[in-house]
């Protein structure tokens, strides 16, 4: 993957930006030591078995899983949601539930307290095979534990307390909380969500990995480009190294003032990345009344919704595009001689090619409208780029982080709004 | 519906919104009398036939459309894609297509400069029955144009070039443009896109119409709805009027500084009504350096990813909150005498209560945390309801582009990416 940065440059002092690029190697460097807030949750940075645990393990149980279910329900929310999704999607496809395959299909649910999310799944499922993934560090979070007390409901009646317990697979804590005990007391084949690893880091874990692995992903090319990618940024000087240089640009235009990074793709495969990311950087840098808001938007779709306002409304935003060199499919465009509709022009061209254009296009005119803009390029929709791509937003955002000056690894703030919840919910300790 | 604002007038003057919404009632009279910038494109809110064309003739279309395809491919971007997703998500599910039904698969092409988003579709019809509708104003838009060439092309290798064309129903200009003239040669069903009513509005025209009815929408009840909540809002006095109270205290909130204005939903079936959101108020807005950047929240999902900035974060947004009363569902959350997962005081409760205190929990930490908050409030998820809610922000979004000082109606800026667009990809009469 390489990463541009010529179209924000261009809106900053270099001298601004060399002085951030410094701070930006000390961060790699607080990163690296483990001397910064938040250190104990850093272990993603080697990507080694304490983080993957048992790969080899995690690609057998996935095969019996395959060979029991014609589907798979996944049970997490936030860091136990998002990062499977996005390589689901982006490796996989949006549509990987609606097209033909050898795989069980992959629902995600606890990820919403929705009354129809659970239904519709359970009605989609009907008398079909199936298996689940329970996914809680805690074992106590609400929506996915009143998902799993739904579905594993649904187990029991179908298969009975045995049977159902065959097919129930816990990733959480390792010796704490509800799940790991209920695995041991109920022989459920269970998984480790590593300590040093916190949620929105957790999809190179087995939280990210079993799922991945039972919709058929090449788990080893995905951590292979998580590890490669990350090792590189460990060591590149500055100049060669595109995550201390995305973490420095971003820093740069947040201290001239602005507001909003969007990350835009240019492919539907790619929505959920941009959810994933947002997480991340979200999660990691919003704090103390601080950071950019990430959004993100689908292009070319986006362009005729949001293009307008991002053409000419506020100039508050960067923009970070994402961009796939190499698509699953090469469509060409027909000709066709019966319709004027202008086209006639990119008749035998690729649809690739035209993307490839629209990206050119939305770069310059944003550009022209105020907006600086970077460019993040990755070879194709393999797993290997897939994990090279999330490696490289995982390491920018642990130094961006502590160039931004707060403890990119803890969320305090969602503990107000669950505080909030339990008390409404009624929840024995915290009615008051 | 029902609008509450307590949560955000708390943040401001009462003078200065008192003053606001003095100039909403000001807005409504310009955007009535026709006598403010863009008034040329405001049909839309007389719902009157002008605007939706002959409904019984699209509801006819759509039964016979029913009665020979197994799958529908819509395409259309923008506004011809997003409010036609959005009530069909709303309305029915966004699992529509995975569950069982007696109407057919809706697809929505020609939104993505995207080979693999056409080639999936293509892969997912298969052998089956389809047929299209190809929605363009001027007929010439390149995505659509694109994809209309490659299903047009797949329906004249199944079915020849007359069945192709009983199959292909096209939803255009009434008298100019490329698919008016290819509709008339080849004896295509059409339907009017009209003058009056920009793209963002046109979900209540054919435009969204058709689709909607082939998916078995009820297309009457929608119109109902849209028409009865604009006709109120036309009248209303400002103190009983919840969109000229939503054009003024947005707009209080924005000129005392704040940046951004994020859509809020608690159901996962609404994350599309929030893509249309996004494209009312950012392309109606978004000029002159002006307008709240819009974004958009799936909850209780995203509070789990976006919740820690939304709470911690620069203090930039205000949140909108749309909340549904009644579920399509309403599962209880089940006894579990086995798994200690702190849940057993949720037991007996539905799902939809719980997700109703989500929202009163959120709703107070994040006003605690200083982000001001609106709560719109719609009973359940018909197809009345949706278009009571899409009245209301369309109503209301005509006013505060008024307040603003802007024209709520054109789209510059889209023009400067298309013509660069254009030039990248090749097109006769924009290379220089």
């Amino acid at each position: 993957m390489k990463l541009n940065i010529e179209n924000a440059l261009a809106f900053v002092e270099k001298s601004d930006y060399d002085s951030l690029l410094n701070e930006a190697v000390e961060g790699r460097t607080t990163l690296l030591t483990r001397t910064g807030a938040g250190h104990e949750f850093t272990d993603w940075f080697d990507v080694d078995e304490k983080v993957t645990g048992d790969v080899d393990d995690i690609i057998a149980t996935a095969q019996q899983i395959q060979d029991m279910s014609e589907v798979f329900v996944v049970i997490g929310v936030g860091g136990s949601y998002l990062g499977a999704r996005a390589a689901l999607e982006f490796i996989n496809s949006p549509n990987y539930n609606l097209m033909s395959k050898n795989t069980p299909e992959v629902y995600f649910a606890g990820n919403y307290m929705s009354s129809d999310a659970i239904a519709e799944i359970l009605a989609i499922i009907g008398n079909r095979d199936f298996s689940i993934n329970v996914i809680s560090k805690s074992g106590t979070t609400t929506e996915p534990a009143i998902a799993f007390r739904i579905f594993r409901e649904r187990l029991e009646q179908k298969y009975g307390r045995k049977g159902a317990a065959s097919r129930i697979f816990v990733t959480t804590d390792k010796s704490k909380g509800a799940l790991r005990k209920v695995s041991q007391e109920k022989g459920y084949k269970s998984f480790v969500v590593p300590d040093g690893v916190g949620g929105r880091y957790s999809v190179i874990s087995p939280v990210g990995l079993l799922p991945l692995a039972v919709a058929g992903v090449d788990i080893k090319a995905l951590l292979k480009g998580t590890r490669d990618a990350i090792e590189h940024f460990k060591v590149a000087p500055a100049e060669e190294n595109d995550a201390l240089k995305y973490a420095a640009i971003r820093n740069c235009l947040y201290r001239m003032g602005k507001k909003v990074e969007i990350f835009a793709d240019f492919e539907p495969a790619l929505r959920f990345t941009g959810e994933w990311w947002k997480q991340l950087f979200g999660e990691s840098e919003g704090k103390e009344g601080k950071a950019l808001f990430p959004a993100s938007v689908d292009y070319s779709a986006d362009l005729h919704s949001m293009g307008q306002y991002i053409q000419q409304g506020e100039r508050i935003m960067l923009e970070t595009f994402v961009v796939v060199e190499n698509s699953r499919t090469a469509l060409v465009v027909p000709h066709d001689a019966e319709v004027d509709d202008e086209l006639e022009y990119l008749a035998g061209k690729t649809v690739l090619w035209a993307n490839s254009q629209v990206h050119a296009a939305v770069e310059k005119a944003h550009f022209d409208g105020g907006v600086p803009n970077l460019t993040v390029t990755i070879k194709d929709m393999s797993a290997m780029s897939f994990g090279e791509l999330i490696g490289f937003f995982m390491f920018a955002c642990g130094v961006s982080g502590y160039v931004l000056g707060i403890n990119p690894f803890d969320q305090p703030g969602v503990e107000e709004y669950k505080k909030n919840m339990y008390r409404m919910l009624g929840k024995p300790g915290f009615t008051d």
